[in-house]
């Protein structure tokens, strides 16, 4: 029995692996209603409906170059070498619907993003073309053939009407904005953001504004706890830190739960005489999905539901409590907002430098990625103590490194979470 | 003479460098003035100064484990096999303040993250340890020695009192906000952020919320820029989108620019009849800071500057206004944060497919990445046209296409600009 085993058994906890401890969280952590909101309040939100193009994209035939649109045979002529003469019958800016059909021999001034007019097949290049007047009737020479339907945007060249464009579950960004307001989608129907409670436990924590004392610190994982929800898009409620008082935190958990779409604490885990978390999740064990996982850093890690609500508990220690965040509470947040994809995307990196600590539990390493002529690497970043906590902003993605390695060497292919 | 050349001479353009471009626009978006937010508004923000730690983190040496600290040197005659036992003289739990100092054949029940007693210089864990009662006094029992500094993370372990924390221009990410909370910086120093004017130029645009007209588009390209803005970390102000007539953009220009920090618009830059925007810019030729760039798409990108304050007038195409954005607009806006590194990262990444495209300009291709294996690929996505916007949303990265080249075979190192 090693260490390990004998505190698990000791303490009455049984370590599950994090991808049944996932499975177990988002069991509660489905998609919540929906809501519109207006096109410029969607960026970051998850789309509740999938979009479908409402008419073909372009609308209409749209001329890609400013110059003249043709019907392409007449300048079949210019082969002899000479210019081929057509007359101006039409002048269509952008905007603006073509007054005339083009037949052979005529043609219309035309500007970029314009609509072609009826009859016409090609446009010419304004560049290309040369211009007279004769009895004050303008025409315009071309030199050189054009083909058919050349600089000519067919109908619905980007999308047809009634083609997929965003599915549902997909995250808005400012090229989707786009696609959006071509179609007119002026108000989007899109997932709910939760409301996120989060409170700290500790009789050790001092608030931001407070001077140090001796023996204490300041509570640095709440504010670090918001920043993840809000990036989440989740809408934190700041609830403070309360004191080591297992009934403090019953009735501020209970509150929080009805208040809430999920709540979020940190400390109060660890194996030790104040650890009024875990004491409070295991005293209502129907309640309890976990209370231990098999990895580093954050194995005390414990979630609960009640209410059909989650509980989730961080450690206590900052680099334990962003691992922690990331593993477990993101992907709820975000599949509470309906998220297509809740996990963070994982690569497989090369190792930047060697990692030589081993474990029997899988260890998820802050580290720093770097791209070398098309290759990727991560590097751990410098201290990678569960209760370090200034590695964590020197670090873009959590390596994995498996249990039972025998360390790993500069070079080895390695598993990596990209953080957002 | 090429036809491009021929063009650029006619409507005497003369093409510059995108780095060239991008240094003169640099020269005008200095970081703006500073001003104090507070701690849990500072995400995303840029630091308008450095920080360094006001006091060393842990302030005091901090207990690693629940357990017992001890003199390490009392534990050595455990050598022979024998459990040497500790009278236990304090508890001290988190934030409290030791009451005695240790001395040899004493111990202090202690808890993980308290302050280690004077005196102390090692602590066991709780597992490791029994205890037991004589006379009514507790004693701890341990079983094997323990080395000096064991479970003990010593003060200024993650940083040393006046040691650099963060630089000026440094971007405020969850995991500095945890390292200004625990430093009691509860008031941030940031630079403001810029007020964007963004207004679109055409006759043919539409309002988001009009039904379609024959010969119109709805003006994707003003919300798909106010996103882009406010992911730049701008305040973007929406001006609308007017008719082409050059008083109306002049005066629209005017009071803009007179408003805000920064004006951006779209239209009007192209060569034709009613490039406003270029007229405009043209006509008052001193201010001008370029109107052509050697680059697709955009090439049409015109930059001026009016008392002080940068105009830039990005092509109505939306592929080029959005490759124009990400070049032009967003070192601007992040420049005027005091960003200490303006520009999108650059990677030299593996072409995924064939880019056969070939032209007298670099080229910024949209694309999408995907690691595979360690090495990571750029996949060009699938119309890459300048007036296309559908493919906008279906990239992260922008390819970097030199000129002169004979298309790009898979498997070629490309440099690649990876977008936010």
């Amino acid at each position: 029995m090693t260490i390990q085993e004998a505190s698990d058994s000791k303490f009455g906890r049984k370590a599950i692996q994090v991808g049944e401890a996932q499975v177990r969280i988002l069991k509660y952590a489905a998609a919540m209603e929906s809501e519109t909101v207006p096109l410029e309040q969607s960026m970051g939100r998850y789309l509740a409906e999938s979009v479908t193009a409402p008419h073909p994209f372009p609308a209409f035939r749209r001329s890609g170059m400013d110059g003249y649109a043709v019907v392409a045979a007449d300048t079949e002529n210019c082969r002899e070498g000479e210019s081929v003469w057509l007359k101006v019958v039409d002048n269509i800016p952008c905007g603006a619907v073509p007054s005339e059909r083009i037949v052979s021999g005529t043609a219309a001034r035309i500007m970029t993003g314009a609509q072609v007019p009826e009859g016409a097949d090609a446009v010419l290049m304004l560049e290309v073309t040369e211009t007279r007047e004769l009895d004050g009737i303008p025409y315009v020479g071309v030199r050189k053939p054009i083909p058919g339907g050349r600089n000519i945007t067919p109908i619905g060249h980007e999308l047809k009407q009634g083609e997929h464009v965003l599915a549902a579950g997909h995250q808005i960004a400012a090229g989707d904005i786009a696609v959006l307001a071509a179609f007119g989608v002026h108000a989007v129907p899109v997932v709910r953001r939760p409301k996120v409670g989060i409170f700290a436990t500790g009789s050790e924590l001092l608030d931001v504004k407070e001077p140090l004392q001796p023996g204490k610190i300041r509570n640095s994982n709440s504010p670090m706890l918001e920043a993840l929800v809000r990036e989440a898009g989740g809408v934190p409620v700041m609830l403070g830190a309360i004191a080591d008082e297992i009934e403090l935190a019953r009735s501020k958990v209970q509150a929080a739960l009805e208040n809430y779409d999920l709540v979020i604490t940190t400390g109060g885990v660890s194996v030790g005489d104040y650890d009024i978390m875990g004491d409070l999740v295991r005293e209502e064990a129907g309640d309890m999905l976990f209370n231990k996982v098999a990895m580093r850093p954050g194995s005390v890690t414990t979630a609960a539901v009640r209410g059909g609500k989650l509980l989730l508990a961080l450690s206590g220690n900052p680099g334990a409590c962003f691992v922690g965040f990331q593993l477990f509470a993101r992907p709820a947040i975000v599949s509470m907002q309906g998220a297509s994809e809740p996990f963070l995307p994982e690569w497989t990196v090369v190792l930047g430098k060697d990692y030589p600590k081993v474990n029997n539990y899988t260890r998820f390493v802050r580290a720093r990625l770097e791209v070398h002529d098309g290759s990727v690497y991560a590097f751990p970043a410098g201290i990678d103590e569960s209760s370090v906590m200034v590695t964590i902003k020197d670090s873009d993605c959590l390596i994995i490194v498996p249990p039972e390695e025998r360390g790993l060497p500069a070079g080895s292919k390695v598993r990596a979470m990209i953080l957002p």
